[in-house]
């Protein structure tokens, strides 16, 4: 089996205007590629990645990359950045404030999608790229490759955008909200000055969001009214300070939240789980794009239209955070789109669980769309050289 | 119009056993009565509240009350009982503890919903009643509703479960976790042992409650993306604490969540929160009630062949929360049961949303199953005596 080139690289720039009008100095840009610039320098696939995710595309999609799937490094120059706000590695709230000497934490300027796609293409500007073959994301990821061709019109030639929307729905904007007050709410939060991470509150928001991302009958199926029957391990929540001090039984189902949610809450930062809600809130692709006087549909409309035709939208029939009508939304505006739907109980998440079915979709897809990346077993990069690079 | 005949009281009962063994001492159980018991003390209609709720299902059902209605005080004794643990006057953890002087706090036994029945069937003795008629609830409400006639084998001749399910799902386990910890978090918490109610956290746990009490679809219509534009609106959010001191936009979704939740969290008691969501963990019609060696959906079949005939079970087709397909299960496995399906946006929340309907549903259900309480117009009490009463 092929094990597949890993690069991490930091770029750190001067400056970098966000679209509020704020400036940020010193800016960090976390980046991960796979494969060869080929030298028209147009093989590229962006990977965007969603809320929580990071520049690891190769372990968080994994089953996606390698040669012959989906993210096939022998064929293109795969991308994947680290947003604005997020804790790996991007300036975000636990960066250092140059003009403060400490870390931003709560003062850390809000970001939209579109600062990040206009700070990754700066990347890209830096790395020879002529034009990008494809944008793919799901859920926040999707959103970036929406605003990737409206943010630079002709750069991008096709988006593969998933289990995601054109704007940000109040169902959306209200989780967002309710989680932020958990946070808020633990006494280690210290209105985001704090000196430990507040992980009771961003435990139980994440909790929330995890039972967002997937679906009734996932967790019926998988748990049920099941009871955690080890006393060692009932012990262990304990020792976390999760769970109450009481004789009642652990459900299989709680047992799973509280672990991960204390897992997610050692590894995250509340500050940035608060600062990337508000960047998703503002996620509208329509805002400044439309002239006044139209409704919401004709704005929604014109914009739509204006996205590079041919895309494939891809949704999962039990989303319940980004509906599917609100993938046929996509599917209808754009022109030629293609939507593929599946079936699956894993709601929102499907996009990350059900790689092995949105793999086929996607190469497929890919085959019929950039045949010239498909002319022969790997267009840039030979065996010789690749056996040299692992 | 003809107004309606209210009284609310009060029983206090010596000692009160508990499922888990333990007693309660000084129990307290307010409930409330409409209309008149018949001379064959059977024209009994028991209300059952969901999670939040209380006795006054004149306000919160109001649309079915009155003459010709669902709730109609002319034809049927109507009686609505607060649970164990609801702050709502019954004993609570707002209670104060005979045994020590002060409030019970988190020291509050856990109860069931078999509890509140067989506590509730007390009072039903006290006032006479030989049979009921009808047992109606939704949501919390509904488990109560089936299990009325599992605790009191032939004393019900009717249920209309709404909303609700044979078992509480690892779906809603996992949503009463995640919404106890927003208020473990909270620093007035103090493991419940608190002087001021930890609202911060009550209110983030009510904001999660809310969104799944609804639907996505519901919200997109109700608020979209449209924010609130009065300062003043926003200033008042300010001074409530709830919201971050910065420009950004509050949506309406988010207002209308942090106006809930504020609101909320200054009527509920947090550790009552904490306490009903446990109790609606326990439910399971299924529990203790099977011989071994029955697997889930024998156990299942078992009881709810038990259950008295001609069931009128109700769904919303939008339930995120109790899903439609519990209630199928409730239908296909009660003798001879209907199922009436609404069709709504409102999601969890359409049984209380969608009142004219359910009351036109309900109205000709129990005309049809109930015929001898619809032999004129109105059985029990006269207008001569109504005039006095009002």
């Amino acid at each position: 089996m092929l094990s597949v080139l890993k690069t991490k690289s930091t770029l750190i720039l001067p400056k970098f205007d966000l679209e509020s009008g704020i400036t940020l100095h010193s800016v960090e840009v976390v980046y991960k590629t796979w494969g060869t610039l080929n030298s028209a320098r147009n093989n590229v696939m962006v990977v965007c990645h969603p809320f929580t995710g990071n520049v690891d595309a190769d372990e968080w999609w994994g089953t996606l990359m390698g040669r012959g799937r989906a993210f096939d490094p022998t064929r293109f120059f795969i991308f994947c950045a680290n947003v604005l706000g997020s804790p790996y590695g991007t300036s975000s709230p636990v960066s250092i404030n140059p003009s403060s000497g400490r870390r931003y934490g709560p003062e850390f300027p809000d970001t939209t999608i579109r600062d990040d796609v206009r700070l990754h293409k700066l990347v890209l500007d830096y790395l020879g790229v002529s034009s990008v073959a494809v944008v793919i994301g799901g859920s926040m990821g999707g959103m970036a490759a929406l605003e990737w061709p409206l943010c630079f019109p002709g750069f991008v030639k096709r988006i593969i955008p998933m289990a995601t929307c054109a704007k940000h729905s109040a169902w959306c904007i209200g989780w967002g909200e309710a989680q932020r007050q958990a946070i808020y709410s633990d006494a280690a939060f210290q209105g985001g000055y704090y000196e430990r991470q507040p992980t009771s509150g961003l435990a139980a928001a994440r909790m929330a969001g995890l039972l967002t991302y997937r679906s009734r009958d996932s967790y019926e199926q998988r748990f049920g009214r099941r009871t955690v029957q080890s006393p060692d391990q009932q012990k262990a929540q304990d020792k976390k300070g999760l769970t109450e001090d009481t004789n009642r039984p652990l459900y299989s189902a709680q047992s799973y939240l509280l672990y991960q949610g204390a897992k997610f809450a050692a590894k995250f930062d509340a500050n940035c789980y608060i600062h990337i809600t508000h960047k998703m809130d503002t996620h509208d692709i329509t805002r400044d794009r439309v002239p006044p006087g139209l409704d919401e549909a004709q704005a929604l409309s014109l914009v739509l239209g204006e996205l590079p035709a041919h895309a494939l939208i891809l949704s999962i029939d039990t989303d319940g955070l980004c509906l599917p009508v609100e993938q046929k939304i996509l599917a209808d505006g754009i022109p030629k789109a293609e939507l593929a739907t599946i079936s699956s109980l894993a709601g929102h998440d499907g996009f990350l669980v059900e790689c092995e079915r949105i793999n086929d979709i996607v190469v497929a897809y890919l085959r019929r769309q950039l045949q010239q990346f498909y002319g022969d077993g790997g267009n840039q990069v030979n065996s010789t050289q690749l056996v040299g690079l692992f």
